[in-house]
């Protein structure tokens, strides 16, 4: 095989995208370079963060080029490398998704850990999600047993490990979610679930005190908006809010107004950060072993929406936003 | 002298506080207690956070009750003691302000440090504001050599030592004030200074963008509004804001809206968190052994904007939310 189909976006989207923005296209590959190898894509990642790479600007990543192969996590199999740590065979991981055949160089590639999971989860439950939901609530929020701990779209990708994760700290955990269906899975991992869906700032501030009555020591924060107003008026002093996403707000095109609740900061003597996964990489051997294990052996649990075929991806990248999604979304290509 | 003259609050004021809900009362003292001591105050404090205090409900600290005394820092001359470690004439620190004489347990007074400094420095530069200015710097957002700081109520109680000590850090140095004497006055410290007064959101942006443009390491907030917002928009990566107040929003009667751009903490990998100086006293001799010999040098300046005769403190207080101090504002009782 020497050709590649990919998808490029062909403008720069306001709001939500529309899926006629992504346009698939071919291109023949040239021979392989010297350390170079040839990937066909198993497994291909969409997550919400991707959103941001489409809007022409660097926020804390490079924007997307028009009209060049977008770009993200991909799960596939060596086709044929002349780099010396690869050979034809094995599965590996890289950022080279959104097309069914990858060509890069071998430096650019990892090979898959050994871990007796299937290959997929490692780019959700033991991927950049799972790494970000341990990363939040370790690194940045500081989790000690018999904590409050909020989550926000908790059954999606890193949400759903976010409160197992903190579940197994000894941590009281509550998880908002927006379907009935996403509650109940939440329920049935011992998580009190809060459903969202068409409350408004003073509904859900109490449904998160009926959840906690005493309040949060933990926000883990993947969405905005109401939710994150709320969550201030329900915050323990020195609670930690650690932002992993705003996803209620990637689609909007002006600023808007946020949270005329800051001052919960002050009252509660709280802090609120911002991280980004990447530069938390060093530590992911340490989440592998202490998550992977727990993964392997179902005590950890994970939920994946698949859809199949290349075609499907910008669809399954909208579907996101929707919260479509109950745990990791992935686009499953032939093999 | 057996009689206290002293203020209280008639009403639980909405918005900012009109005078007529401050009312003088004069109370006998009944005989000194063992253990008492009797200081006639010689000066009193006023400062933005007892706004929260009249507000009738908890906020990080007791509100103040209706028609008790009110209470906030003062200096003073021991007039009587029956307490072992204070005699007459000794000058000391307390709580008990907003009133002529005041009659408390020895425990809850302390003897003026030993520096030679006027005596009502222990109530601004070297008292609760200037130890406020050094927290939020150093143990909040661990100001580091060659930081840009952007400290806002710059020419303030509070402001006006933050920027000194960032400066003689090693720190560049942007204060942001609201008239030209202000500005002047931030300029011959070599602060660059930033005129908020007529600016929105995108003019305050472009201000501070200018005083400089690699954008801050750490914002020094005492005031939120539009200012927290542009200053959201010039962060660098892993910032810090150390929220000392909001005095912006002290007065309004609804929550309102907040900045509509707390993505950028995200994006900078940027850390948000409130402080109360009270549960970082234990450093306060620290602070003290190195702020004040500055100050008794002249190393350090500071300014108090002063008014006369104990039925001038609620005017004084409530100027405080025109701006009409420059530095340290504070009540000067006949001796």
């Amino acid at each position: 095989m020497s050709t590649s189909h990919h998808f490029v976006l062909t403008a720069v989207p306001r709001g939500l995208p529309d899926s006629s923005l992504f346009a698939l296209r071919q291109t023949p590959l040239p021979d392989l370079a010297q350390n170079e190898v040839r990937i066909r894509n198993r497994w291909l990642s969409v997550d919400p963060y991707m959103r941001g790479r489409m809007s022409g600007v660097t926020t804390y990543v490079e924007p997307y080029a028009l009209d060049e192969p977008l770009a993200g996590g991909a799960i596939g199999e060596i086709i044929a490398s002349r780099h010396p740590h690869f050979q034809v065979g094995d599965r590996v991981r890289h950022m080279a998704g959104w097309r069914d055949v990858a060509q890069l160089p071998g430096n650019d590639v990892e090979a898959l850990p050994l871990h007796d999971v299937p290959e997929q989860a490692f780019l959700g439950v033991l991927g950049m999600p799972g790494m970000t939901a341990w990363t939040g609530l370790n690194r940045i929020a500081a989790m000690q047993s018999g904590d409050r701990v909020l989550v926000s779209a908790a059954s999606g990708a890193v949400g759903s490990l976010a409160v197992q994760l903190a579940k197994r700290a000894g941590c009281h955990v509550v998880g908002v979610a927006g379907t009935p269906a996403k509650c109940e899975w939440l329920e049935s991992l011992g998580v009190v679930a809060v459903n969202y869906k068409g409350k408004d700032v003073e509904a859900l501030s109490a449904s998160l005190k009926a959840a906690s009555p005493e309040g949060y020591d933990i926000y883990y924060e993947n969405v905005g908006g109401p939710l994150l107003e709320a969550a201030l008026e329900n915050l323990r002093d020195h609670a930690r809010i650690a932002v992993c996403g705003l996803i209620d707000r990637y689609n909007d095109t002006d600023a808007g107004s946020g949270p005329g609740n800051l001052n919960q900061l002050l009252f509660h003597k709280a802090r609120m950060e911002g991280f980004i996964v990447g530069e938390h990489w060093q530590h992911y051997l340490t989440f592998l072993d202490e998550v992977a294990p727990l993964v392997a052996s179902g005590k950890i649990k994970y939920r994946e929406s698949i859809v199949e075929g290349l075609e499907q991806t910008p669809e399954a990248f909208l579907s996101l936003f929707r919260g479509a999604n109950e745990g990791k979304m992935l686009v499953k290509l032939d093999a």
